[in-house]
């Protein structure tokens, strides 16, 4: 049998699949679970942008333009504008999903060897990226003692060697729910201009910003104009998952010029997607208001039950809609198996995302999970009732 | 500034692409162009299709599985069956069209370095999917003097080494219109075999086989099991290039767990497109019988015309809906942009794919242009005629 290639073995799977077959026969054996694992919002699409879809009137369903049908992107980069970053739609590559402008940056910027330095813990699909690129992911740790703060400058610039080409951070962060200050982004742009590399921000979460708090885009920074490239999404944002619109932002013209050539040779992104993508930029501000409202009120109760367990650390998320929860066990790999296999109230267990998948660096996060708040506030109350009772039974 | 990749470097532009800026240009002077050169059919998409996503009735727009959604593959499956392929569901994996189906593929079954056989001409992708995965085009040269047959089992065989692990061939294909014969596919399959390497058949024009001929796929020969893999698309076979969908077929486990790996790092294929792909599986076989019929005329008068232009030189197409047509000219890169910027017949030009973009072989194609059959007959016959007149003037 011809064999696999080395880059396909070493591909990760995802922390969660591995749980799927277990959370499967629990569902088998009539048990109820809740979710607190996946970062699918139960929030509704806007209705603008299903109706888009409903009343489109194609009649044959032809390529765009690879970098994304001009009149989505001249309304994109309205939305841009109106969050104080000032591009224009030539600075846009419409991509299928983040996923897509992720991998088509990645090998756009890098070769097979060189490093990209990530803040870490950090959505566990840049590893697979990495691995699809033959990127080397060098991690910057940022801890749960700090709230996952971003490490000194000092720190940083140790990991920086001759093969770094980028720096590149998630904000606000997935799994952490961590928002660079202005500060942050600061020292970040510092950096990046003194070791000429590039700065790429996953700001697929811009929107979910809790307590007041603002979002600093890194292209909002002076003079980063060649090194910032901003990775979106509509995926969140609208509560549009299953669309696979993104995109990829930059001022940089020969990066801009390389995605473009990765994205031609796929030809074009969807286009029911896109028009759907394009109606949505017209949800009012009030919309966000009512999904912001939601997610502070379900965050303020997670956080608050969660707390009342004893032995467990948390810190309080200040954007998106997640948090890492540190439980007093030794492996969450096998906490979330046992879970689904043999814990239940009433027939209800939970179903979480074991940290470890979520950290480069060997043996940490071992004792961590991610929680994601995408359930009613009802919903997580049990939930973390049922893990508190869990813990008091559960041995290593 | 920070640097680009070597890739990206690398990372060929598409042939046709460097000539959109003259056909802009010579849009704005006023002239109508006559697009021989897209591969984007005119062809209405199925109501079937287009209805159901009009009709559906999503709320949340959410993730679909990473294989795709499991009826669409079970509907897909029987698909095959019904054309002779034996195949469940559990061995299609959906993707977002035969592009990311290659892409996966190839860094599935290739490293940086490996070597891909590749029957010349071909689709031109294949350079970018192949240095976007770091993998050598090696090409097994068909010339239009034998209508693009394959070569020898000894030629074929000449072009293995110990870094060769997949022959990948297009059927029918684009840009030459061949269809394989049994007798061809039996000869790959035991070459493939013997060397232990994988068979990767692009069959996204299946259905478009003329004068009574057959399609043999890969899959339909025995003891492949572990060697063939089939890329596919809806894009051609419904007009429906914009939905973004494809998928990959295999029967080799290690290859579809290994595919599924890239699949899940990107989470999930377009969820409309499925939706509409799904209903596209209801049209008739009178929907196809129809379409072929006006590809066949397309043809029959596209060909006819042709051949009374003196010194050109041109193989009958089988299937697919392009052709190579060899003219008395020396470089048809220039000889297409001059079309475009210099000639016009009462304010109508053409514009035509040069075939050097098709070959990797340097030197190969350069009096070659490639025709796609995918405007009416009466437009054909004047684009033809342009054709016919430009040559007469036309001095390289
Ligand atoms: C931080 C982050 N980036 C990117 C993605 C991928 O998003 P998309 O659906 O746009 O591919 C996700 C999805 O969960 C995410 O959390
Ligand atoms: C031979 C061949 N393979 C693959 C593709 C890409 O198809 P898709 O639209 O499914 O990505 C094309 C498109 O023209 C093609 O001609």
């Amino acid at each position: 049998m011809p064999t696999i290639s080395r880059k396909g073995l070493l591909m990760p799977e995802s922390p969660i699949r591995k749980l799927v077959p277990y959370a499967e026969q629990a569902v088998k054996d009539g048990k109820y679970i809740y979710h607190l694992n996946i970062g699918q919002p139960d929030i509704k699409t806007p209705e603008v942008a299903l109706r888009a879809v409903k009343e489109n009137d194609i009649e044959i369903l032809s390529y765009s333009r690879s970098e994304g049908s001009e009149s989505y992107r001249k309304k994109l980069a309205k939305y841009y504008n109106n969050n104080n970053i000032n591009v224009s739609h030539k600075d846009i590559v419409v991509t299928c999903g983040a996923s897509e402008a992720l991998l088509f940056l990645f090998s756009s910027i890098m070769d097979p060897g060189d490093e990209v330095i990530i803040s870490e813990p950090f959505y566990a699909n840049y590893i697979a990226f990495s691995v699809a690129s033959g990127v080397k992911v060098v991690p910057a740790v940022c801890s749960i003692e700090d709230n996952f703060a971003l490490p000194s400058i000092d720190a940083f610039e140790k990991l920086i060697t001759p093969k770094t080409r980028a720096i590149l951070i998630c904000n606000p962060g997935n799994p952490t729910g961590y928002v660079y200050s202005k500060k942050e982004i600061e020292k970040l742009a510092s950096i990046v201009k003194k070791n000429d590399l590039f700065l790429v921000a996953d700001e697929v979460y811009r929107e979910f910003i809790y307590d007041g708090g603002t979002h600093h885009s890194i292209m909002e920074e002076e003079g980063l104009d060649e090194h910032a490239v901003i990775i979106d999404s509509v995926s969140k944002r609208y509560s549009m998952c299953g669309a696979r619109v993104g995109c990829l932002v930059s001022k940089n013209k020969t990066v801009l010029k390389t995605v473009l050539k990765f994205a031609q040779a796929r030809l074009s992104p969807p286009t029911y997607a896109q028009i759907a993508s394009k109606a949505a930029l017209d949800v009012p501000q009030t919309y966000f208001d009512n999904v912001l409202e939601e997610y502070v009120g379900r965050r303020n109760v997670l956080i608050a039950e969660l707390n009342k367990i004893d032995g467990i650390k948390v810190a309080m998320p200040k954007g998106a809609f997640y948090c890492i929860v540190e439980l007093p066990i030794k492996n969450s790999d096998h906490f979330a198996q046992w879970l689904l296999e043999n814990f239940n109230i009433d027939g209800e267990t939970v179903m979480v995302a074991p940290a470890a998948g979520f950290y480069s660096t060997p043996g940490i996060g071992l004792n961590q999970i991610r929680i994601a708040y995408v359930l009613k506030k009802e919903s997580l109350i049990k939930a973390v009732h049922i893990l508190k009772e869990a813990l008091k039974v559960y041995k290593d």
